[in-house]
């Protein structure tokens, strides 16, 4: 009897990209490349789940198992990403259809999808049409995303190092402000991600260990901006400390729910200048503290940075990767490989897969209680709960004085379609 | 014959800190404990000078060997600095006396003054001040500037690692927007420091190794902006690659010579928002050509990122500050203790003393044959110049996921003057 060819699998990366979500391809396509018998080739979505529509497949077994390797250390997304989302069956039906179709026409069985809520929404929404169609794909999802937002999970991969990264740039810039805040600069504020959720803002609140240390006040986007509390705060920081270092959230708002970024600042022509909370919350400390003031905004920096990962993210973003493989080998599917942690002192954790229905569409703000009662800080059970995430150092290789990232060769698959397809 | 005690010795950072200003003064520490016969106590000024002016004066010998080690991998200012000049003779002669008042009263015989242009310039005052009043001071410079713009010197210890933090920013906020530019954010814009010369933009170009790799165009202090030319430059970048990344140094300025930062935006009150290029820049782009946008400002992020520190620059920092201690032990006065490059490829260094003279108050721009013809990137020469600057990391000690920075105690010594002395 002839043995039958391993089907093959599909994987993409969705959504903004982290310093560690090519660890989590890395996993996948290291224990992809485990099972011969049971998964053929890997393709990877250029541009993540565009590449899918328009059939732009990468070959990944065309990679050498250098490169592979060298994933686990690279940052970005190496097959491209996508914002883009596919909606309900009914409204992008011809989407959805489209997508078996190639599944179909390159042997497909699985698919992997790595990025956040909307993403396992649409792997759950695959495994239950691809079924209908009479195609049935086995469906897991990967959790990534910088903005910790997922349900069921004990954390996000990317998120970890996302929260060492400003964690340390506020302890190293809180030391450059206090060291000459006599003469000079006295408030210092660093802009960081997360609209919605807190995480971000709150990772920066590690960093004071030590009576006096940054930051001294945080910015919640989960609590609505009191200028008066807030000034206050920051005089008494100057008073007591000299200086006060500010960690605040992109998407902070006023009591009305306007972003805070969004009414402070126009351009020559009249616009609203879009970004930057940190320059509207500086410009009403001067005016109204008359302090000297800087302000740094760390927009990509911060998700790209694998110059200093935490080491547990990228461990626990290899670890997701290969364990969805392992599921969609034992025959799960429509499941997220999730992280469970079991013990926080010491910090142990394993891979568990938990249903994408569950996961799908929900997100997970910062509890109440990890925001201190005056809204300006984190408490002890926060830091417990953060600490573990930004644990040890992964550093890359260098070369020449700065990291040696991959770049793969990414070659696309032959089409097999007659018909091509136009993203909207 | 009874033996003469050594005579002490004053050190002060001055300006702006850096991510290895410290290891300077591990280098100044370490050295002169290691000449017990020649070198008695060394003062460090609490907040640089206006510690000798107000007979703040930190004793060093307090602090442990352990303490000073760690010196060499914590960055910003371990005693306090400060913005404060010292004008001419004529103009200051009051602080000049109460200078060499404070350096009799605690038998101070050798002042370290560690920091830029000006600081070489009050350095050389004091020397030549002292001599007149009859106190003669041995006066060494140390030269700190994350600027670069020290003339007689290869370079400036605090600029290696400010640019190996910008490179490797780029290449990484780079790598990001590549990965998702079909569906997301086309330009990406870093801005840098340097409001005079343009070293730090420079260095971000050496991210550039592989054609089509971030940044595709620079915008230099020492080069008006054109906008024309420039918008062209990013299209074409958005046409060939996919996106554009730009390196902005803080200081460019328009054809009429005012700051960019300064032309475009005002707050809600209609006063002009200070600070931040980089949203002009966004802003332009997007009004005119219609692309999506991220920016990022490093501020001080960049100057204290002692986590990612170039190990060439604090080698560097360690041994100027070596040098002075040696230079005024063998006699030397009115120097400088700057670096000599002896050759490129390898890269070989060694220390020499230069007259203060001719150091103070002159700036080293960036040569145009440093910056492409167009203006909008660097040119071999440069990158062969700045190459050696990053080399290698230096990894400072992590405890629970931060990197474990030291607090000096910092015991000052008891004052011997009468009279305080009032800081304008």
């Amino acid at each position: 009897m002839a043995k039958k060819a391993p089907r093959n699998a599909f994987y993409a990366q969705s959504g903004g990209v982290t310093a560690v979500i090519n660890a989590t391809a890395c996993g996948v396509l290291q224990e992809a490349r485990r099972h011969p018998a049971r998964i053929g080739k890997v393709f990877a979505g250029r541009d993540g789940i565009i590449g899918a529509l328009t059939e732009n497949l990468i070959d990944t077994s065309k990679e050498s198992a250098a490169a592979i390797a060298a994933l686990r250390y690279t940052p970005a997304g190496a097959f491209g990403s996508c914002l883009y989302k596919l909606k309900s069956f009914a409204e992008s039906e011809a989407e959805y259809r489209r997508l078996i179709e190639v599944f179909k026409a390159h042997d497909i069985a699985t698919f992997f999808y790595n990025g956040g809520n909307d993403s396992m929404d649409t792997a759950n929404k695959v495994s239950r049409i691809s079924s209908q169609l009479g195609y049935p794909i086995t469906c897991i999802g990967i959790p990534k995303t910088v903005d910790n937002d997922l349900v069921l999970t004990d954390n996000c991969p990317g998120f970890g190092s996302v929260a060492k990264y400003v964690a340390i740039s506020m302890r190293e810039a809180g030391m450059d402000v206090a060291s000459m805040a006599r003469t000079s600069t006295k408030i210092f504020i660093l802009e960081v991600m997360g609209r919605h959720a807190g995480w971000i803002t709150a990772a920066c609140g590690l960093s004071a260990t030590t009576p006096g240390s940054a930051p001294h006040v945080l910015l919640f986007p989960e609590i609505r901006f009191d200028e008066t509390a807030f000034l206050a705060r920051v005089q008494r920081a100057v008073d007591r400390y000299g200086y006060c270092a500010i960690g605040v959230s992109e998407g902070l708002r006023t009591a009305d729910g306007t972003f805070l970024s969004e009414t402070g600042l126009t351009d020559a022509f009249g616009h609203a200048q879009l970004g930057g909370v940190a320059p509207v919350i500086a410009n009403l400390i001067q005016q109204r503290l008359g302090h000297k003031y800087h302000w740094a905004v760390a927009d990509y920096l911060q998700r790209s940075a694998r110059h200093i990962a935490s080491a547990s993210d990228v461990e626990q973003a290899y670890a997701v990767g290969v364990a969805a493989v392992k599921f969609a080998i034992s025959g799960k599917s429509a499941v997220m490989a999730a992280i469970k942690r079991t013990s926080t002192q010491p910090y142990r954790w394993k891979v568990e897969p938990v249903p994408l229905a569950q996961v799908a569409n929900r997100e997970k703000m910062m509890p109440r209680a990890f925001i201190s009662a005056d809204g300006f800080h984190i408490t002890p059970a926060c830091r417990r709960y953060l600490l573990p995430l930004i644990a040890g150092e992964d550093y890359p290789p260098y070369q020449g004085g700065l990291p040696r990232y991959v770049s793969l060769k990414n070659q696309l698959v032959p089409k097999k379609l007659y018909e091509s397809f136009t993203i909207r």
